[in-house]
Parts: structure tokens; C-alpha cells; sequence
């Protein structure tokens, strides 16, 4: 199934329900992926996601370095996958090789897309102003593509303590929203 | 039912799945509500959560003057009222009045709680370096309130065009956590 150019300014459909993402990197010789929870749109246009990614993590160098990532969006059929990439080191372990996941090229970016993620969202740094002090990213999304099935995939949300929330039914309320988002 | 005190370093365990929030204010005469999904966990202690709180909403104001708002946390069973508080704007109407909530007594803030809600993070914010920019408040969370049934309520995650996901079964993967978080 070949993954479908997604709209920047409609990165929010994916992301904004919450779900645990993938964050990939690339820096001269390494790359390395990191589970993430800490995330949230800030604009539609330019495609803004601000991303609090700890200064412990493996990760953390090779985006500062790079000035990019690609944040990956994991459905539940990958959960132990998802689950034990966030309980490893890239200190000591190749992620992408440990998990039988497979580095696809981007378009924009230098960093590796997660071929079996069902979005992949790639980012360039746009303001670092905040990660001294609180080690939050603010990305701009500069490419998308997303799976075009299903349409609603059942994405993680962590909850803490080792559990994840999946997804359930979709609630429309399209009638009751009179402004544009 | 009572509200139990949540403990305030856990607060993830609510937000982090990223549900679509009610944001609650109070600034002299007046008080609003509005409806968020751009909101982030930014740290577990001190607890602080990163919010995107457009200029363009009314409570943008009584926020910055007062310091303070509450989060409060609705389940899939307010979820008109949860679309109807985003499609009108506090200019023009009180929210309370209008959707039938009921205004609380915070602890620690003198921004309301909602009643119906099924948890209440009462904040102040902790830092606005980013305010002026990107509309992003870093609020520090001093009280928190949850209803103690149940463990897990349906809530709202927001995708745009009027749609919510809800909340599916619960993925517990603590075996995989050797971490932590």
C-alpha cells in the first residue's frame, strides 16, 4: 500500500488526538528512533508541532545537530514494538535493526521515515528558543504522507505505567461546528 | 460522587493521551470556558503543561490577567457540549449559564472548576516567554481532582471537520517497562 501525500496545514488530523508518535534522526554516522507522548499542534500554517524530547535521550544530539526528525505515527499492531523502543537505549542499540523496522528515505529531510508506520511527518527545527529550559522543539512539518487505509487506524495513547489507551468509535459533530476548524 | 486528589506529578496519566480539554477562567467580573486540543505535558515535577491558547479566544485574556485557568476533563457523555463551547464565543455568551455547568470553588485558583467534569487540574501559569509568540502557556497544574469511577472514562480526542475519536481498550504492556515512565 503506497502512502498518500497528506495536506501540512492538516497535519492536526493525525496528531491532535494524542497518540504516541516515533520520533526518527539522523546525525553524520547515527540514527536512532524514540517513542514520544509529548507533543501538541501549535498552527495549521506553517504546519507547527511543538515536541518535548529530553535531553537524556539518545535522540536528543542527533536532532539538535541535524535540525530534523520525522515523527512516525505507530498503530497498535506494532504496541511491543512501540513499548520496547521507549525501554532501550540508541546508546547501545541500532533501533532500526533490533526491531526489524525499515529506514525509507524522506523527501525533505535527511532523517529516516519508519516505512511501517501508517503517517510519517517530516520536520525541520523552527525554534529552539524553548529547549534549553525545557527541552521543547518547535518542528515545522515540511512533508506528509499517510496510508491511505484505514482511514481511522487504531493508534497507542499512553497513559503512563506500562498502559496505553487504543482508539474507539468516531463521534461526529460536524453539524454543531459553525467555525472553519 | 466525590472527587479524590490526584496526584499532581501524575497528571499525565490524563492528559497525555491527548483529550480534548475545557479550558475555565476568571479575570474580575468575568468568566469563560473554551474548548482545547492543543495542550502538551511538559514536565511531571514540577507538573507543567504546555497549552496553545489562540489570542483570538476570548479567554485568552482573562487568562493573562489573571494567571490562572482551570483544565477540566469532559467524557464522551458532554460531547455536544463540548462542540457547542468551541462554536460560540464568552463575548457573547456565558458559557456556564448557556450549557448548563455548574461553576465549582477551585482550591488553589480563583478560575472555577466544572463540575461535570470528570477531573479538574487547577493551574497558574508558570512561565509566558512563549505567550507573545506562538499564543503557548506553560501553566504549573497545584490541584488536581478526579472522579474515582470510573478508572476509565470515554473522553473526546479532536481530529477536525466536527470529528472526536473516543477511547478504546485499554493495552497494557508493563512487562516491556524496564523504564520509569
Amino acid at each position: 500500500m503506497k502512502k498518500q501525500n497528506w495536506p501540512l496545514e492538516d497535519v492536526r488530523h493525525w496528531l491532535e488526538p494524542g497518540p504516541v508518535v516515533l520520533i526518527s534522526s539522523r546525525w553524520q554516522d547515527r540514527q536512532n528512533i524514540m517513542t514520544l507522548g509529548w507533543h501538541t499542534i501549535l498552527a495549521f500554517s506553517p504546519s507547527l508541532v511543538g515536541c518535548m524530547i529530553s535531553a537524556g535521550n539518545a535522540s536528543f544530539d542527533l536532532i539538535r545537530q541535524s535540525g530534523e526528525c520525522v515523527i512516525n505515527l505507530p498503530d497498535a499492531a506494532i504496541a511491543d514494538t512501540v513499548a520496547k523502543i521507549g525501554n532501550c537505549s540508541g546508546d547501545d542499540t541500532e533501533k532500526f535493526e533490533a526491531f526489524s523496522l525499515t529506514a525509507e528515505k524522506s523527501e525533505q529531510v535527511s532523517a529516516p521515515s519508519i516505512a511501517e508506520c501508517h503517517g510519517n511527518f517530516e520536520c525541520r527545527l523552527y525554534d529552539d528558543a524553548m529547549v534549553d529550559r525545557y527541552n521543547f522543539f518547535i518542528f515545522e512539518v515540511v512533508a506528509a504522507r499517510v496510508n491511505p487505509r484505514p482511514a481511522w487506524p487504531q493508534t497507542l495513547h499512553y497513559a503512563g505505567d506500562g498502559k496505553f489507551r487504543t482508539d474507539g468509535e468516531v463521534i461526529n459533530r460536524q453539524k454543531l461546528f459553525t467555525k472553519v476548524s
